[in-house]
This record gives C-alpha cells, sequence and structure tokens, in this order.
C-alpha cells in the first residue's frame, strides 16, 4: 500500500497526554450529579445510571488487573481524529496488561448487531495512528436504540468476552450509548459502555465537555479554503464568493470560520431564528453589504453561510412542516406529473404560508414541492443555499440598480465545503486530544465505569495540565420531542448569543464587511513554531477567556 | 491589519537562491536559438529579438551599475507564488544598487495602459513575502497587443524613468511580452521586457522551461482536499465522488493530482482527444469501473475530472463550432424564446451534430443552445461537467442493472476545485523558485536583455544546484490561428501520452480503478521532514527521471 511522505512521517508522532494518565491513575469522585433538565423522568428512565458523581484522574499506584477486552465503534459521520481514540485506547488496554485485546465493530453500531468485528492488532492499528477518517474500522448510521439489537450485541460481546464497549459518536449516538449501559446494567450482563464526544459540527459541548472532537481540524481546513478563496477574491477583485460549510443543526463551523478568516458576511442560523428574520431579510442584509462595498469600487467579497440556514428561517421552517404535512395527504399520493403537484400544494398551503412559497425563486419552490425523502419529507438538504441566497441577491441588487440606490458589478462563485474537512488528518490538537480521550477510556473501563463519557478539559493549556476525567452522560440529558414523542436526549449545544464567540463576531462584523480585513489561515501544520501549530480554536479560546 | 500564525511565521522566510545568484554573476551565451517552428515567419516578425542565444548565468565579478527602476505587471489568473517573483525582483534590484526603486502596476496589463501604479517600497514588499494571491498590486487580463497600448505605456514609463518591465504571466501574456519587448527595440525606446513562466494550468513548459510557478502549490492543494474526500469515502463506503479540477486547455493538474492521491478514476482530456472517444465512450468507460467494483461490494470511488473535458471530446467540439455558427445567423438573433431557439437550433445543425446535440441530458442542450457569452459563443464553461457526467453514468448504470448487468448502489456527490488553490500560500517549492525567478530577471535586467524569459532550471535538485538564466521567448515560438488569423504564439504544453507522468498513470490506473489505492497527502507542509517539505511535483520528478 502506498502511503504519502506526510502519513509516513506522522505516524511517527507520539501524541501527548495529559500528565495524571501518564502514569497508573486513581479516580476521584465528586459529588452526585443531576441531569440538565427532566432530572425527575431521566432519573426514572436511567436508575441504574444516573446521578453517579463526575470523575477526575490523578496519579495513583499500580493495580494488577485481570485480561480483559475491549469493543470499539465508529458512528456517524467522519470526524478527523477518529483514528487517535482508537490507537490512545488500544495504547491504554494494552498498558494495562499486554494481553488485552481491542475488537472493532465494523461500519458502524451494525457491526455489533451483525457480529461484524475484527481484531485491531498493532500492525494494524500502527497504519492507522494520526491519520484522518474512520477508515480503519468503517463508520455507519445504525441507530442502536431496540432490545433486540442490545441482545444481538450481548451475544457476540460475550463471545469475545469483551468487558467494555467504547463508542465513538455525536449526541444521539452518546445518548443511545447510555441507554445500552442502562440496559446492559439492569440486567447485570456486566459489559460496561463508555461514549467519547466526536462531531466536527461542535455542538456536542457543555460545562463537561469542551469541545467534540474533530471540529478544530475540520474547522482549520475549512478556513484554509476559505482564506484561499479570499486570497483570489482580494486578488481578482471581481467576484461574490458565496461559502456554505457544513452544520445543518448548529452555526459552530460558520463562526469558526468567521473568527478565523474575517469574511466580509457570515451567517448564523441561530441568529437569525432568533430575530425571526425572512428569507427577504437575510437577502437584504447581504445586499447592503454589497451596495456598501460597491459605493467604494470593491464589487467583490465573501459571504460564509452556514449549511442549515433555510430551515432556521421562521418562515420556512413553518412552509415545510406544512408542505410534510400536505404532501403527506392521502390525495397527493397518486399525483403524477410535477405541475398537478405544485398546484396542489398550492391549493392546500395556508395563506401565510403560500406567499413565503411564492416568493422563492419558481425552481426551489418547485424542489421543495417535489423532492421529498423516503420517509416522505421535503429534502432541505438537497437545496442549493449559497446559489439560492447569490440569485436572490442579484434580483434586489438589479431592483436597487434600477432605483438608483446601487451601482456596481454583481458576479459570483459558489462554493461548499463538507467532505473537504470531515476526513483530514488530525491536527496537532485534534491528535492530542483524541489520543488522550481513548487512552482515558482504558482508565474508566479499568475502573468498572459504565454509562460514561470520556472527557479531557483545560485543552486550552499545554496537554500535560490537560484534565482527564469522566462525566455521566445522564447529566447532559433532558427530554425533547423527536418524531413526536418525548426522549430522553443529550442537549445539543447551539451558538449562544450572548456567549463569548458570538459577541466577538458580532462586535467586528460590521467593520469586516466593510473593509477587506481578510486573514488567511494557511494550511495546518504539523512541525514548525508552536503559535502555528498548536493552537485550539478560537470559539474556545474565546469560551475560555470570559 | 490581522494577519494570521501562520502568515507571521512564513513572513520570516528566506527563500532559496540558486549558488550563482548569491553573489555577482556573469552572463554566458549558448549558441544562436531557432523557435520551434514557423522559423522563416517567426524571424520577420521579431527581426530585433529573434535567435537571441540561451543565457546561463555564474559566478562573476561585481559590477558598478548606476541607479534604475523596474516596473511589473502580474497578467492573468492568479497563482501562488505572485509575490515571491515580486520579492525576488525587489531585492535583486536594490541589491545591485539601493537607489533602484520597483513600481507595480495595477491590475494587470491595464495598469500600464492607464498609468495606474505604485512604487513598491521595502514596507509593502515585507507584508507579502511567502504570501499567496496577487493582492499586493492585482491582476487583470488586459491583453498587451495593440501598437496604442504600447505607445501609452512607453509614456509611463519614461516618466518612471523605468529601464525594464517584468511581466508574470502565461503563455499569452508572455507572447505578448515578447511583441511588445520587439516594439520597443525596433523603436529603440530603451526599455527591456523580461517576461516569467506563470500559470497553475502546468501548459507553460518545454525543453527550457521546467515548470510553471504555481502548479506545484495549487496540484498540492487540490491533492490534499481530494485526498481528504478519498479518506471519507473509503470510510463511508457509499458515495462516487465526482471531483472536478481546474484546466481548460490541458490536464495536467488533473494527472498530477491523479499521480499524488491514486484515485479510482481520473481522465485525461487530450486523450479523450486522441483517442475519438466520443461522450458515451467516456461514460461507459466510468460506468464499468463502477459496476466492477460494485461487483466486490465497493459502492464507493473517486473520479477526478479536468475542466476542460467536454471541449477535448470531439463530436461535442464540432457540435459546439457549429452552434456558434448557427446561433450567429442573422435569424437567430430575433428570436426571443427558449424553446424556439432549441427548435431554431435542432432545425439547422447538421445531421451527425443534431444526434451528438439530441444525446444530451436536455438541460445540457438547453445551455449550450441558450447560454452565450458576450461575443457570442457556446459558454462551455458554464456545464457543470462533474454532474453531467455522474447523471449520464448513473442513467447507464440505470439501464445495466435492468439488463443484470450491474448489482450495486450508485450515490453521488460533486466538487470542484479552482478558486481553493489559486491563492493558496506558496509551498516551499514555489517560494524558492519563485523568489529565484524573480531575483534572476533583475540579472537579466542588469545585463541588458530584452525578449528573455526569466528561467531556473534542475529544480529537482537542492535549490543551491538550481541553473539560472534567460530563455528567448521567439525560441518557444510558433504560429497558430487564433480567431481566424495566423498569429506568432508559445507553443501550449499539453499532456503528452508518451511522457513519462502520463505513462506512469496509465500503466497504474487498471489497478488504481479496482482497488482501493489511495494515497492522502496531506496539507502542504513548510516546516518538518525534507521528504515533506520540498518536494517538486510527480509531474517534475518523473519528467525529470525519464
Amino acid at each position: 500500500m502506498a502511503i504519502s511522505n506526510l502519513q509516513k512521517a506522522r505516524a511517527a508522532y507520539q501524541p501527548k497526554l495529559p500528565k495524571a494518565l501518564q502514569g497508573p491513575v486513581k479516580a476521584v469522585e465528586g459529588a452526585a450529579t443531576q441531569s440538565v433538565g427532566n432530572q425527575a423522568e431521566i432519573k426514572e428512565l436511567f436508575p441504574n445510571t444516573y446521578g453517579m458523581p463526575v470523575i477526575t484522574f490523578e496519579a495513583g499506584e499500580p493495580v494488577e488487573l485481570p485480561p480483559f477486552n475491549v469493543g470499539i465503534i465508529l458512528s456517524g459521520g467522519q470526524a478527523p481524529g477518529g483514528h487517535n481514540v482508537i490507537s490512545g485506547l488500544f495504547d491504554g488496554v494494552k498498558s494495562l496488561n499486554p494481553a488485552n485485546k481491542l475488537y472493532g465493530f465494523i461500519l458502524g453500531p451494525g457491526g455489533l448487531v451483525d457480529h461484524n468485528y475484527m481484531e485491531i492488532t498493532a500492525d494494524i492499528m500502527d497504519k492507522y495512528r494520526n491519520t484522518g477518517g474512520f477508515d480503519i474500522i468503517g463508520s455507519g448510521r445504525t441507530k442502536l436504540e431496540e432490545v433486540d439489537q442490545f441482545e444481538k450485541g450481548i451475544q457476540i460481546l460475550r463471545e469475545l468476552n469483551i468487558k467494555a464497549l467504547v463508542i465513538i459518536g455525536g449526541d444521539d449516538s452518546n445518548t443511545n450509548a447510555c441507554v445500552l449501559a442502562e440496559y446492559y446494567a439492569a440486567k447485570k450482563y456486566g459489559v460496561q459502555v463508555i461514549g467519547c464526544p466526536k462531531t466536527i459540527d461542535g455542538d456536542l459541548k457543555n460545562e463537561q465537555i469542551e469541545t467534540s472532537f474533530g471540529f478544530d481540524t475540520a474547522c482549520k481546513t475549512y478556513s484554509e479554503l476559505i482564506g484561499n478563496i479570499q486570497r483570489d477574491c482580494n486578488s481578482a477583485r471581481k467576484y461574490w464568493h458565496f461559502i456554505k460549510v457544513m452544520g445543518r443543526s448548529a452555526s459552530h463551523i460558520a463562526l469558526e470560520c468567521a473568527l478565523q478568516c474575517q469574511p466580509n458576511i457570515c451567517l448564523i442560523s441561530e441568529e437569525v431564528e432568533a430575530k425571526a428574520m425572512s428569507l427577504d431579510d437575510v437577502v437584504t442584509y447581504i445586499a447592503n453589504a454589497v451596495a456598501k462595498r460597491a459605493e467604494e469600487g470593491n464589487n467583490f467579497g465573501t459571504v460564509v453561510i452556514p449549511e442549515g440556514i433555510i430551515e432556521f428561517i421562521p418562515a420556512i421552517k413553518k412552509l415545510i412542516a406544512e408542505l410534510n404535512d400536505v404532501l403527506a395527504l392521502p390525495e397527493a399520493q397518486s399525483i403524477n406529473s410535477g405541475n398537478e403537484q405544485i398546484e396542489f400544494v398550492k391549493r392546500h398551503l395556508s395563506k401565510e404560508n403560500l406567499n413565503v412559497f411564492k416568493s422563492l425563486p419558481s425552481d426551489v419552490a418547485a424542489q421543495l414541492a417535489l423532492d421529498r425523502d423516503p420517509h416522505g419529507n421535503v429534502q432541505v438538504s438537497l437545496i442549493e443555499t449559497e446559489k439560492l441566497l447569490s440569485r436572490m441577491v442579484a434580483d434586489k441588487l438589479a431592483i436597487w440598480k434600477h432605483q438608483d440606490k446601487y451601482v456596481g458589478k454583481f458576479g459570483t462563485q459558489h462554493h461548499f465545503f463538507g467532505y473537504e474537512g470531515r476526513c483530514a488528518a488530525p491536527s496537532n490538537y485534534d491528535a492530542d486530544y483524541c489520543y488522550s480521550l481513548g487512552y482515558n477510556a482504558s482508565r474508566l473501563i479499568a475502573n468498572g465505569k459504565t454509562g460514561y463519557m470520556s472527557i479531557i478539559k483545560n485543552t486550552t493549556a499545554p496537554a500535560a495540565e490537560w484534565i482527564a476525567g469522566g462525566v455521566p452522560i445522564t447529566m447532559m440529558m433532558n427530554l425533547e420531542k423527536r418524531n413526536g414523542k418525548m426522549k430522553p436526549v443529550i442537549r445539543k449545544a447551539l451558538v449562544e448569543l450572548d456567549g463569548a464567540p458570538f459577541k466577538y463576531f458580532a462586535a467586528h462584523r460590521d467593520e469586516w464587511a466593510k473593509e477587506t480585513a481578510y486573514v488567511y489561515p494557511g494550511p495546518i501544520q504539523y512541525w514548525g513554531p508552536t503559535e502555528v501549530c498548536d493552537q485550539p480554536t478560537k470559539t474556545l479560546l474565546l469560551e475560555k477567556a470570559k
């Protein structure tokens, strides 16, 4: 297998560990915990895993442990650093007893249910240290929710003599990890379940979790590209670049990229929703900035757009909700032609939503009325928001030009960055953070913990000073409506409009819109000055500085 | 002005120079040269700049020179390293006499004609060392072709006491630089003109020019992204990614990315043309690879596509040529509706071209029949080739599925990389190469040369061993038809199907198509092991190894 020179050189990198994890540990327990909401209900749902203390590891005495095996699952979308969680876990497990084995379940949680697994040996592991991607065992989106799945899981776990299962995933996967931990604890199956906070979207964080892994690397990769585009933009001086970045549920990625690159405009979905902005408000906001720059002869700029923006515009959200209902009507099922379906939709929408529907460019309206996913829902993700917005801005500017309110040229280019960053090789930060998360998980396992998430805190300090430990997953839960039913879930962290990162952005964005204040972060560096190689995200630095 | 930590650290980088340029030089002249074609005609067109010898610089004695000023122009599309050509020229010019001044003409050749310029002082220069982009003075696409422009140019050149003008550009801009050099020489205006080989496309190279600057950095940036996508592809195992990269006239970028990343498929426009492949041939080629991988359960892969592929398919090329004629017919000018225009086109196309037209997906056919540029030509660049191909592959696979010739799933994602790489911060290679090109240009000026291109050779060796000199631009010229007229132009370097890079690719591609042999190059590194930081392109290494 040919590998790149960078892979060869990075394979030799030994990720840093917190001081407490560099030798034998003892678990220091804090006070009993409560869930962040719906405490009575959560306690009732998780009688065996509720209320446990937060754990901090400190230096301790060596303990002899009998050999044990561990299983690992990668769940959901890829994030840089997944392989380092596994290598940290591998090294941690082997350090406890070289006879311990690590099994990987293949292609996600489905591998557990279908008994599809492989042993991760030292030879295999060494090929994946400090690399991006989840390809060592693959990932998948099967949700572990049913008793039947749990029971199928225990069969293979017992067969492989697995003492603990580590699930690497986002908020949903960690919620399910806790449900599984609770189930196995209730059944006294003797298998522990530990979660690890993963998602490039950055929306799995709270008082206990500083950041989800992968966010750092993905944002830096997107920022490299946005910076490059901004250089081009400022050299050619003839295009407005509309740049969409991943992040459907939260705008952390867009915000971090804005903090890194200082684009002329960055939209934040959470703000659009909080201010109840209409699509026209959003378009007007952009068009105003374009017009102001044009007054000074600057017919170029950059607009960073979070993937989920459309669904955060309250009027569109309502429209989509009603469209889902209308398209589910029995009469709608027998319609054969597209035009007929659009007419049907128009007849059945409420007046308010019909007006919103009519305000959309016709092809976007058609897309909303026609394309449905296998569950019959409108496929919002198919809408090329970056093109939709740029076209609507162009239309508005054309009107303004006619009214002598705008003098300028408006040429556009479009970009969407998602897959470009999810599997980048982890930055030094993510390489160390992930390795520590995995290594730390082995200590939670050795200490008999279940229903915990592996956590590493104080990560803006040098790695030696990082704090390792565990947090009961139930502590982060509340009840939320999902598909019409109240379910226990880990509360998603949206961009807080009174949080330090957004406030910094809001304090500077008018200046960035007017001036050309672009910053060019460049590619992630692994060697070289520490200011270049070892910085956490601006989001995290601002959050910690408050 | 906020700058990134990487910019701060890179500002301190001192690019390497060939040994010969590290002190005073003497110019060693080779034999008289001939143009690569049409020698009699080129000689007649360039009586003052034809036949000059190739120059090589060697260590020489210091020479006292009176102070002189130099002008610089960035022409055409951005390429990483432009600022380093300027900083090399700046340092070179100042080293000859600190009183020498460097003037930049703003926004390209138009700045010379419109007398739009600025002095590049040490303070300004220091802000741009080792950075990407052309934003120090901007670039533009005005072509210097008319006597009127040359005369306007000489006014400002005289006013600023400029002894020599350096033009950084691609093949066309360097051709025009030579026309200007010839004109000023014929008129005895006493202003020298020197060219520098720039283009990310890599199609300005020949026996004398090893590579155009920017190709290295741009290809490495695209390869970083393609590698990241391949990791994702190999982790999720559910999509075929169709990745288009810049390169309309030549496929060097696609080929270099393929050599770096080993995608399942890479199309090479020059091969498609040489084999006279039809669009259906191309689609069938891809579909076959998809079907073969599906047989082994691998419903994922990557396809790298050069931007210009469509225009290299002979049948499409013919269709476009006839479409341009048909749409230029007087009767076509009064058509108001799209449908009418499509019908008009269908009535007027020859039978052969009509069949090709009908074979295209209807929206692509409509795009070809409707969208025209300001010169009335079909806008081929608007066609999203990556989507066109993936859709046609999907259609073909659907038919094969029906015929039990294909069993699998075909999900797709699309990407286009262009602006993402044109203004990346230059790699060490491009930083050194460009600085040397610029520094070397100052020596050509000091030696009184005009109509030369600055060249640096032997660049696969350490920088100290690089060979610096100059090549008469006429040596690279021949006559080619442009807009119906024979014109002297620098011969464009297409991918040679019997060249070492293509042959290496062709020898491995079947294996790459079948296996998942992805290589993940990762981001450009500036510090760290030399195997990681200082490698030239695979294209250049293979060309030199032959």
